[in-house]
């Protein structure tokens, strides 16, 4: 069994020696220019036996529990390449969850082997311009059967990392009739079939991303893929959604939690060197030093709840924690975002520009209150929540 | 071994059952006009073995861990007259730790014994109007020897429990010309002393309390007491009471917790049943889910962040944890008031009026952020210790 | 015509000198006890032509416009005692007004003028217990036609002022079957009728008060009065009652502004005198010297804000600025709870008792969010403004 | 005299057809791209007379009064192509204010005329990586006398405006020995001189811009310019710095009350039109209505105020006006953060892209918190000031 503090230990000092020094560089460069500098380090992670360790030790990884992922993660976010770098990158890592547990032996021989070992990417399709992505029942990409295929027709964007992707796993309305978490099925399109459009490459904060860091605008027209291309039942799309939200929320919130780690060490530094003053440093201003107080605790709070819903799935399993996730999910993506916006501030106009991860962060990030369920949805299940447990109370 | 989980849950019935259904007749009353109805209760605890909890077995308690009596304080903390039917309340919980610990063996037949049974009770008397109360180094109350005596003089203020208490334990210099943390040693002076004055009990908030949630202005003029009545060695009174203020502020945050989880219990029975229009109520708008939301978070991270510092002192004593306990004054403080903000709003008028505990926790727990350090110095702490730990990082 | 500027002057010259340094003694003391004193001091403004200065010339007021009493609330605002003091105190100022506007001459001989003198109080009996009073249409007490009497039934409550007022002014439902809007009318009713029943006074935020400040329950019963007590058309109620709000919060708001000014003043010189260390003051402090900005920021925006406002009413009634007003009210009153919170944070210890006028205002003006509308009620008027701009705009 | 109330709809009408429609196109676009697309519209501007109103009408403006040419940088910040259309961009506007002020006829006729027509554009080299802007005096640039020139040497960022531009004002020491506040000079600098280096444009939250919305760093190493190329007194750069300041903070602040009142608009509009769920609105979510009712009390509470500080400029000069200055300054800044991130949950996914301003904004105006003094060098100001006025107070 994987020794947990040890192996963190392990992936810190590797990312302190061999990332973080490279950021300053690598964030001034479109991702398609550094990724063979990323390559050559995925490979070093392979030898090491790091490599994707949310695996089955079957399937090439380190069998981790959640709740020791969890900790993976946190490390992993100190840098924008950890994830990369260590193969734990969205949205591939969820793809290889849903294949593992729903994918067909055909499926998996030629959509799963290449994408774990890193020789290929994948991407998920399932926002909508025309849609609320809040509501993600309400989906018009539609696959309709015909003879042995599915013929899918639709329109969707912020599919990541779609630029270079094998395939696709597309969320598709196989039965409007029935009721909406049954409408849907998950369905493989390769990328280079034919129908397949990738439109463009989303302007996200910023000049367009080529590559896994890129979110694209897809449109499938007459598409045609093989019926067996769907993974598991029809219908199921949404329910296998789920499980993959409750594990993949728990990734992304500790990915945000290390991001808040690494945001409150730049910050400690910058003000032990900056100086406003011949001799006087920034460290010396007690503004300064509330502020990484303040940040400390969205830190720390934000970590201990992530751990504590892990535990929670890692116990009594996804339905039983879905509040717990909801709550995380707003809690620390707005704790996320006040931290980071604190480092800004005291980073001054160096804080403005991409030499630290800082602003690429702020960038960016600033999605993690909308995506995979804004802020508003996740309040709504948790004051819900709350109102449900006090009836019946004397 | 107690089973902590049924423990608390007895409690918790007993509380349900026995205390919140009176809440709305004491909170209408002074305390000396309910002590009665408080001190048969208090017998019944003690007769189910209940009483005093955090006290070694052999004292007549249950022996628990820090962590363990932390869920019990929350529990307690769930209506304000929880500590004091279970001989928990402060002072006196402080008072007794400090005499367990430190007391001579005449010391506790006089002082400890009454007090452990609740036949008694004390105060602590460190604050003082003229010094700020942010540093507790600052005292002008003198104790000079004259013989075998000291001859106290001094002005101290927000003395809780001074009125009908049997003894004050009275921080006092008994060196002017040491080092600021050595200067002064804590003596036990009994309230019919000659020269100890209760000058008056303040109106905090309102009109002044009487009895044991008063707090006092006291004045010491030429007060004499032997030498044996100081605890522990002189010049030690610092160190004592910075041993007493960590676990003191582990009880005072999980009773916060627990205020926390009531006041959201109350919130959300009153948007059940209150109605804005015939069959409209305050549970179907969605300021108030969300706000619930936002409470729920507080109350979660809140009593994950006091757990972690009660374990972190389990583990590795007070000086380890230091910072996490500072961290969790300000923080849970905070959020205490935030909370208690937004349960008076939903609760609108009645909100205002002292008969739910909400207004009374408004008012009096104000103080949270003000008492044993201030906001502002345990921020000074958390952040001046992220600064340390950034140093040398490469 | 006044000069607003030296009026406003003269007025903060008096208070500085005859009511600030009262206060301490009188905060400590219930209102009945200190009555006597502030009788004297009115029977001072009177005799210097102060009196009552919103009031027509020709009633024995300044007849200012709004915009200049703003002012003169503002500067009455900086002590829990200067509307009193000027006979500008509610409910007494809208009851008036109503009557100026609305009262038949014989209720203006019978009730308004002995009020207008300031030898009678009055209460204004609206609010009841069973129903929001976010929701204003909503009431259950009724007056029901008899003869050429109306005869009440129902049940108030935070009826300001009802113990020692001559007469209350009761809105009552004449028409449950009008549209929610025309249900009910304003009537008179002296306080010694049979059935005017003041249950008791209520424990806002401490123990009850007595006399003008108190908020009583009520409840009234068969209780007869003539039809000629009734104020305007019947069914006139709720538009009677909306006239008088508009001004009513001008004036609420510029004493909330009043209050912030005093509380920073208070701050910044509890600032210059506490030391925390010898020679260390608070005003030293970056925490503090922010929080004061803070704190300015808060004042002179809310002020702005609020004299825009009044200035909107006097060029363009009511109607036209019944957003400006919605705003003023949640905006004014949540600025008030975080400079007050501020203030009280300064004064540490000093903070939570009644010996400055803080701990007075941080408990009885937390109502500020809730009376009048409550801030979610106000949030509702102002966003759905901004979302019917919107629409049509190219 | 110009109708002010007309000349600013005249504007937003101009924009509203003109501007608008055009930014989804112009914000995918570099700033070069669109360059003959704005010359256009500039174009247009000058015939009809809107050009540059800032300057006197001698100069070819419309000689607006400062409170007057804020409500035109109101409407001009409504788009970010606003300004520059109307000749109205930082940072020529503040170069050109200095040159009318404290030119000599030479530097008029060289470096002015062909500025004022927009034939030319320039920028201001201040801020230097090495020092802290939030203490201008602190400068490492010198310029040394040798014969009758200056040679400059030194290191600038965030030239905005550099690449492309005819001249450079630099702000570089003369007299390293004199007091701080008298050790600079303001020297003009053609960027083709020798020994002006553009090192690099800047990647500002993204990457590089080009032409005038970039912001370069430049280099200066033994560059010569003749001493008649000072402006002003020697020694006096930063009196002169000063001078720009205050208007120009006005000018900022508006701009960005102009901001917010469009991103107001646009999330209105958002609201109207985006469902959750087939006919349902997010106009109908509370959540929504309130996020909207607290943006609109930040926009017009900001306005207020900066509008309220221009006054004070107009009547009493900048010095008395300063600490009003310094309060707009930290102020409108973050309720200008809030009021776009606000917007950008509400527009979701959309909220994300380039294609409303929304997200431009977002990632350049961080920077509003940081340039011209951080928040909390304002703030420092402004708490000063308040305790200041509290010595002697009574």
């Amino acid at each position: 069994m994987v020794d947990i503090g040890k192996f963190v230990n392990d992936i810190e000092n590797f990312l302190r020696e061999r990332v973080y020094p490279r950021e300053p560089v690598w964030l001034a460069k479109p991702f398609v220019e550094i990724e063979h500098e990323l390559f050559s380090l995925r490979r070093e992670v392979k030898a090491r036996g790091w490599w994707a360790p949310y695996l089955p030790i079957a399937s090439g990884g380190s069998g981790l529990a959640l709740l020791d992922y969890a900790r993976v993660s946190e490390v992993l976010g100190t840098t924008p390449y950890g994830h990369y770098v260590f193969h734990c990158q969205a949205p591939d890592v969820g793809n290889i969850e849903v294949l593992l547990s729903h994918g067909t032996d055909e499926q998996r021989a030629t959509f799963l082997e290449p994408l774990v070992k890193g020789l290929t990417r994948s991407c998920f399709a399932m926002t909508e311009p025309e849609h609320a992505g809040s509501n993600p029942t309400w989906l018009s990409t539609e696959a309709v059967r015909e003879g042995d295929s599915y013929v899918l027709n639709g329109h969707k964007w912020f599919t990541t990392g779609a630029d270079g992707a094998a395939f696709a796993i597309v969320m598709a309305v196989t039965d409007p009739a029935a009721a909406p978490h049954l409408r849907a099925s998950q369905i493989l399109v390769p990328t280079d079939a034919e129908g397949f459009e990738r439109v463009r490459n989303l302007p996200v904060m910023g000049a367009p991303e080529a590559g896994w860091p890129s979110h694209s605008e897809v449109r499938l027209t007459n598409c045609r893929v093989p019926l067996g291309n769907r993974i598991g039942d029809e219908g199921a799309g949404f329910r296998i959604a789920q499980e993959r939200l409750g594990p993949g929320r728990i990734h992304h919130c500790m990915r945000w939690v290390g991001i808040m780690q690494r945001a409150i060490e730049l910050t400690a530094k910058r003000a032990h060197y900056r100086e406003t003053a011949p001799g006087e440093k920034l460290a010396d201003k007690q503004a300064i030093v509330h502020l990484l107080a303040d940040s400390q605790a969205d830190y720390l709070s934000s970590r201990l709840l992530v751990l504590d819903a892990a535990t929670q799935i890692d116990k009594s399993g996804m339905h039983a924690a879905r509040e717990a996730i909801s709550l995380i999910k707003f809690v620390v993506a707005q704790a996320l975002g006040r931290v980071l916006d604190r480092a800004i501030q005291v980073h001054g106009a160096l804080g403005m520009l991409d030499e630290t991860p800082l602003a690429y962060w702020y960038r960016h990030e600033r999605a993690a209150r909308i995506y995979d369920g804004a802020d508003e949805v996740h309040k709504n299940v948790v004051g819900k929540a709350v109102l449900r447990s006090a009836v019946g109370r004397p």
